[in-house]
């Protein structure tokens, strides 16, 4: 990392853990208005004075929010620049639609660029990737780089194609890498041992409970990763929040996935005590909006 | 203010009392290194964790520091654009050294620019102020106006010069405004009321006593500041630490001056019971050194 | 070549010899974090104080290591601005991912573009080339040209397919230029006639022994080219220390690669003697992983 | 120091020693072709091969030198950016008459201004001075300040003015500062610990004998100094390149000055043993050429 | 030399001698339409055909002879960026009224720049022949500049001041340095020896006769200069291609003043045999226009 990125790295991970807990809240390009983010500025309202090291969002919906992210000093702001609609028969073909400048002029503290290697466009994207590069160092912007295999082999989860992937990322100028969990601790310390920046796991898909959605971060950090980006796993959560302070404990903290499940099982429970809370996720017939659990 | 500005203006201000206690350590480009800040690392390193919203620094110190500012995440860095020498004949004439372009190079959260009105160049620097403004709007940087009356007729602690340079300073697109006390609440009033945005008082030269320099900051709260920048008075305390503590007790807690000043009295004797603490000030012989109080 | 060129080009080629050994670790983009360089910096670490004239790594690559490169001032940093990923359909497709201003920046010695000629897509690579060769000039950065043959007729080893590539690489303002080797000292020699400027010949895939590796460079040497650029059969080498050596005695004091052979083989015999140390390679079940010798 | 600027800083300094002897041949454009550097290319020319880490030198004068300078590729080349002539009236005013781009096209490794305090334009220097220093950063070029008192009180020498001169740079951006001698190592250290880059020490006017010249090098060293920037000195002096390995065995091996001057003096009586080599000079008519010693 | 001026260069001297007869046609700007130069066209014109290497105009005048000089392929053209008019008090301080670029936009083969040192503003002069200097490198224009000493001390036709400002003039970065004569081949060999480009003399103010003008320019040659730029001694001769022809015989063909002054006189008696051809020059009541000889 260039040292010129320092100040604005140390706002997008905890100074005493050097970890960090992200938040997307950029599906509305993707997929609409599903639920949890109907409201843009509910959604990323319900985030303040939680325990949330980064809000991502595009454009637009960090201009919709500036009031509401201004009264929270310690949430960076992430500007996401990559964008495809569901409604395209391309929608693995991401585009940029922001720029580094703009992400300056909006005072953000970094920009994260989304890379699907495999389609047919995927030079493209690469392409795009050295270009967001070679700016941020020019202005000093962190960069997130989320890498996807989307190759026609399925490698989307598989430990050759992320670790290549994120590789990748790194040679070419990424600060934080997101890639998928890869199944097991020992397949993403691999993935993180290829890498010399700091690596992040996705939320990723639906999980069948809460527990096993949590066991899945627990085992990235377990393999080294530096933290999380959840996006549709806590705001399509029933209580944001408490998956928020949960992931905080499990990152920060290194708080048993088991007891932190506990915790927002419990707290669930004394608000809701006599309603089934997991075991009824995954039935969603958009594959876009199951991947939330709990 | 341009919304632009808005998520780095959040990291100026306290955001429960919008009020700001800012620590410019900019003096080793006109006096060198003056006692209290002869390590420019050392210096910002005493602020680390006390209660300062900003540091103001130029761009040199910035990039020496970084890594000592990179420790905390809740102070702001402002970069100080205008330099004399105090070697100079012409040390009122300040110019542009910095440019928006590099703070936002840097990360930083703010850029200060200085004016003198009165001296023979003053319309050069009023147009390197216009300069500065432009880029910050251009850059969404947040605009520190430092604003002094040099005139003939002396009028550096005029309510009459000192409301019409902060005026100037706010129509021509600062965000916040730095001028000197104007000797009373009253008059003070009279300059925070011609401008629509922050002003904020500075610290100045040297008072006979603790408590009079606490007590000419609190008549500017009074009058209706958002806070105050405060360099010698500070790193030139035999405790800074004490003295920011004390400051923020002020601005952002209301504490009357004279229980900070017992407050910071006591801290003093506590350590050193036999010493005796004022009184024995502005004796120094070099008035660059004297500005310091306790 | 531009005499702006000069001072970087004097550290490009061994003063006394005016040939180069060059260490390309620029891998991991397309195959990820391979046998020998999972940790770039450890890759890089390996190099230093032996007789490498330069290394040729990414961008981000380079910013890793600036640690580590900052401890030999003899070794050039080429910075290569081409990629492609093995998890695309399209890794014949290599994209600009940087930029000659990205290598002004960080100081390099040079800059290395690849480019493909057959692929669909190599009109677009011809044009980068324009673009890098023309920057090059604007910062007189020296230009090392990677022309690679994929024509359907599988003109990758040919001397008709590596005389044109090599050629055109000269009149669009190569440098330097990096072919395969063409099989026979004979043709390489045709091949190094029709440029005008230094041809150096790539390390290239397995070869069934190391004196087999080492002969094809002799080879190309005695054809007249200006050196060698040695990656995987570098790095994947159970000694990269006495493989770099060897090219070393083998480009620049012209040791018999029969002699170079049993200096490395006699080296690696004091270290191991009971184990037999070729004939045993090109059985890897990953094609990418297989280039290296002994 | 940016870490843009590692790769080129590791070529000004000794990387064992962190220690730099540079060696300024930048006077023709003040004093015109003075003794020892009437052929530019002679004067670079006897450099090559010697203990020097870096020269100094103007645009022209570098493309002049560019055969020269390419077979040396462990001497840096600094290209200085300020100039005045003796012929004007204003020679304390140093005009900018380069640029860092320029610097960069002829793959320099560092740039050098100048910088005087006091005379009538001494604000415009500085402004160019942060201009230089801007770019510098833009670049990633390492920038040495040349700092230079020259108020009415006549401060050249003086540890006060001295220490302003050098933090002064620092605040603005230098990595390397370049000032006088103040006359003790205790005074000097003042300077030194002033700033927080390196500070080397200038070779300055003319001193009565060898030895004493050493020794002000010696205390500067002792103060704290990472080298020295000795021009006259050296090719004025009858055999500069003893003058040369001298000053390396004071910087780089600590060698006491006594003991390098009796070395110079033995190679220097080895060749000439019947002629006093000492206490002849200082005579000079034109001031400008008697800076040399021995 | 930079070689990307190279084939510009080739169009300033003549490619077998590798010198050059200049004929700048500048004086309008500052002396408006004197005699000899009424109609630039013609003035123009009467060198097509003649041996001269190239003319100097400012930008209007090659506009406005663009058809005159486009029916000579073999005469070069400069464009002149400087300028000052009589009627001002600052006649001395050239200013800037041209650019490269625009050089470059009309096809010209050089850029010719005047400094003036001593005067008031020579510090602004001497940053102008920077940015010119810059341009030129970065245009592959050939750069010539025109070095006056304008001191108080009077030393416009010194050897030391012409050394000075010759040697800045190449430090600085020109290929063509033009000065005045400096009374004798002795005293200009220095001023040549101290630059390492080509010196050419200026024709200069009147002399007596048209031979004392002739030794003096092969004084210049003795000397090791590299040809001559004559304007008024040229065009306000009665016959300016005679004069042209006779300085192509001593510049080129080394023929003796003597031989070539009694040529001219020869032809000039044949044409009009009963006139007086010397000595009834220098009664001009303007200063400006006496330089002329015979």
């Amino acid at each position: 990392m260039s040292v010129d990125k320092s100040l604005r790295m140390r706002r997008l991970f905890n100074l005493l853990t050097n970890k960090t807990v992200l938040y997307p809240i950029d599906h509305g390009v993707t997929m609409g208005p599903i639920e949890g983010i109907e409201n843009i500025r509910a959604a990323v309202g319900a985030a303040l004075g939680e325990p949330v090291d980064g809000v991502i969002l595009h454009k637009g919906a960090i201009v919709r929010c500036l009031d509401t992210l201004s009264v929270d000093r310690n949430m960076a702001v992430i500007m996401h620049v990559s964008a495809s609609v569901s409604l395209s028969p391309h929608v693995n073909e991401k585009v940029l639609v922001g720029s580094v400048e703009e992400a300056v002029r909006l005072g953000c503290d970094g920009v994260s660029v989304h890379v699907n290697l495999g389609p047919r466009h995927d030079t493209r994207m690469l392409r795009d990737f050295g270009k967001v590069s070679r700016d941020c160092v020019k202005y000093g912007m962190p960069l997130l780089a989320m890498m996807y295999c989307r190759t026609e082999a399925g490698d989307e989860l598989s430990e050759s194609g992320n670790r290549i992937a994120a590789r990748a990322a790194m040679e070419l100028g990424a600060d934080i890498i997101k890639v998928n969990y890869t199944g097991s601790p020992r397949s993403f310390e691999r993935v993180v041992a290829g890498c010399d920046v700091p690596v992040i796991v996705a939320g990723g898909g639906a999980t069948a409970t809460l527990l096993e959605f949590l066991e899945k971060i627990e085992g990235a950090m377990q393999a080294g990763a530096s933290g999380v980006a959840v996006g549709r796993n806590v705001f399509q959560h029933r209580q944001p929040r408490l998956l928020l302070r949960g992931l905080a404990h499990l990152i920060h903290s290194q708080m048993p996935a088991k007891q932190v499940a506990e915790l927002i099982e419990g707290e669930l429970n004394d608000e809701r005590p006599a309603e089934v809370v997991h075991g009824d996720r995954g039935t969603g017939t958009n594959h876009r909006t199951t991947a939330a659990v709990a």
